[in-house]
């Protein structure tokens, strides 16, 4: 598979043509951003484990039926991915409540919710990502309710599984973002990254934050938290 | 019926206790309020206005069948109703962008939408009345699936039949809130009031603002605005 030219930079990672016209070459970036770009770093190796992560993730996900973009992991920063048209959705799942929705409803962060909660942005930087609903997404042709209805029906099933999995490694998924698109057929798969860039994750236990929270909130050793759970991943990898 | 001790004072409305438990006196202020309380003013003969508009479209919605609070108006300001715990939801209904939702998506004033959107806002003045989804109002227990589902289909039946009615007297429904609450029986029905504080209604031809923008922009003589909705809408119940 030849890397032809980038079609598409974003803030963590980098998206190349190849000689088919079905897939991608996405490419893992070191660099970190939080609050719509305004605070930015880069993280050394960060990119790596965000690849590694992901490709563990996907791969699982695929195994189970899960119908995601991944085909195969190239190297160290680089996802041979089948190419999608993005449907401009972040769809947020929440099983504990943190971040944003302790603030908006002024509830503690760590308060278990009964059923999980799903969100959607609008992915537009220059509107600020806003949180809108079904309605709006259908209303302004972002998606059409078959696709809202495929994309929560997946959605589910992922973090179903994400549960599962983080679980037996000791890792309490407190939420996550996800994104759709679609192939050449016009099939909905499940696209980008599933890693600590997009996801809470606290240590059972300890409830010891091993995410992109970390960078956001300046805790510190970032980098260590993905280690730590590329290491946890890893190790179940080898072990099932 | 007998009017009794204040149960609630609202921002536009004094809601009074009756002999009938099941009962509740609702008393219509001139009071006027914007952006969550911080503009404040007094219009002269608003209360009555308001009144006599919700009368006329409750009465409607009630012959059309639709489950509404509204028993009877006892007098000017007074509306005697079915007493109900409230569903602290605003729901709120789009035929064409305006307001908060223009502002949002960077989208016209007057665009139309091509199917309507629905929010939900969680209504609670601390937290500034926050535009929810369905899974925070299931996940926080502030409504149950099934009542929600009740609620959409209630307001579908209303924005039919409030578009048909002011297309009658030449007003387009550009957009509206309602309140639902749940009588002692567990009933979903349609409460609160209906009315320029609650709507945007623009003339047809000229899309002159006939509703409370004109007091949140300083548009001058609201009152007018309010006396014209009245107008045509009095002028329709006799002539039809
Ligand atoms: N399979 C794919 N095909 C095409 N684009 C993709 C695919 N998977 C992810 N993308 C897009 O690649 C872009 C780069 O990712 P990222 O750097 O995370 O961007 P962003 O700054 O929008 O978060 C994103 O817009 C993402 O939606
Ligand atoms: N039938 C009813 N029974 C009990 N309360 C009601 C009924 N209809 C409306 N209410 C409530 O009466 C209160 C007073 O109205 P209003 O002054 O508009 O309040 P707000 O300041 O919350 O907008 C509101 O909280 C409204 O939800
Ligand atoms: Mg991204
Ligand atoms: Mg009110």
């Amino acid at each position: 598979m030849e890397k032809q030219e980038m079609m598409y930079e974003g803030k963590a990672k980098q998206v190349y043509a190849t000689d088919d016209p079905d897939r991608v070459i996405i490419h893992y970036k070191d660099d970190a951003t939080a609050f719509n770009g305004l605070k930015k770093d880069s993280i050394r190796n960060k990119g790596v484990l965000n690849n590694k992560i992901t490709t563990i993730l996907f791969n699982e996900l695929n195994r189970r039926g899960i119908a995601t973009h991944w085909i195969e992991t190239l190297n160290d920063r680089d996802q041979l991915c089948k190419k999608v048209r993005i449907v401009p959705l972040e769809v947020i799942v929440r099983n504990v409540v943190a971040g944003s929705m302790a603030k908006k409803f002024g509830i503690d962060e760590g308060t278990e919710l009964k059923t999980p909660v799903y969100e959607i942005c609008y992915k537009n930087d220059e509107l600020g990502d806003p949180m809108i609903n079904d309605t709006h997404a259908v209303g302004l042709g972002l998606a059409t309710r078959e696709e809202l209805d495929q994309i929560y029906e997946i959605t589910a099933q992922v973090n179903e599984a994400l549960k599962e999995i983080l679980d037996q490694i000791g890792i309490r998924l407190i939420d996550f973002k996800l994104e759709f698109g679609k192939d050449s057929t016009g099939r909905v798969l499940l696209a980008d990254e599933i890693s600590p860039d997009t996801c809470r994750f606290w240590e059972k236990g300890t409830d010891k934050k091993l995410d992109k929270d970390r960078f956001r909130r300046d805790m510190g050793d970032v980098i260590g938290a993905y280690e730590e759970i590329y290491g946890r991943l890893s190790q179940w990898v080898n072990t099932k």
